[in-house]
């Protein structure tokens, strides 16, 4: 466990736990966030470049921060993010799929801890966005 | 209203509708998706850095994406991002702050539109965060 800032070290890995998407989280999220075809209805969705319903890209995100928080890299501390840099999303987010955080404790020139984040979601291969 | 690509011009100007963000909507929000105290409970927030009760700064982003929505930047086109750069969440934003959103059409090396959005916080002088 993280105690100090001094136990924190460039290269330190860390694995959430996994988070299943509903159909039912998704089109919730969509219906107060992001409301497009692609996150609220199957049909309307399979007309759109995702070829289906998919979560939208900030809910993705927000699953990363709950994932981050039940993981708590940092032990009791809690976590307060300074802004994000290179978010990206790479394959959409179906229902049903299963997503878990992958992270790498990096340092940058002001010798903020920056953590680079990937969600990987477990229907493909290698995929899901950094955080 | 944009209904082309060849109708978007760097340099364009949006400003979204207004958005009143409630005490319950960011417990909700937080209690979903991130459960610090920073966004739960007064009394506990109190003794952080952030000195009170502030939304998650997901839920502020995703508020931004709901204001992107509502202002329809792309008139009837949908919406469809695949990363974002530099947020940064430069001032907490509290119960019964009002957020709109400022947005200014810009290019990239790719010739991908990029919009640079900030939300603006109603209570602060020139504060918010730029997706």
């Amino acid at each position: 466990v993280v105690e100090w800032f001094d136990d924190l070290a460039v290269g330190m890995r860390f694995k959430s736990p996994e988070k299943a998407v509903t159909r039912e989280e998704i089109i919730r999220f969509a219906s107060e966030f992001d409301p497009q075809p692609y996150h609220l209805d199957e049909a309307a969705a399979e007309q759109t470049p995702l070829k289906g319903l998919a979560a939208s890209g900030w809910h993705t995100a927000a699953i990363a921060m709950r994932l981050v928080v039940e993981l708590r890299p940092f032990g009791p501390h809690p976590l307060l993010g300074l802004g994000v840099d290179e978010l990206r999303w790479l394959a959409p987010v179906r229902p049903g799929d299963k997503l878990h955080l992958w992270g790498l404790g990096g340092a940058n020139d002001l010798a903020v801890l920056v953590v680079n984040k990937e969600a990987i979601n477990r229907r493909l291969p290698k995929r899901g966005g950094t955080v």
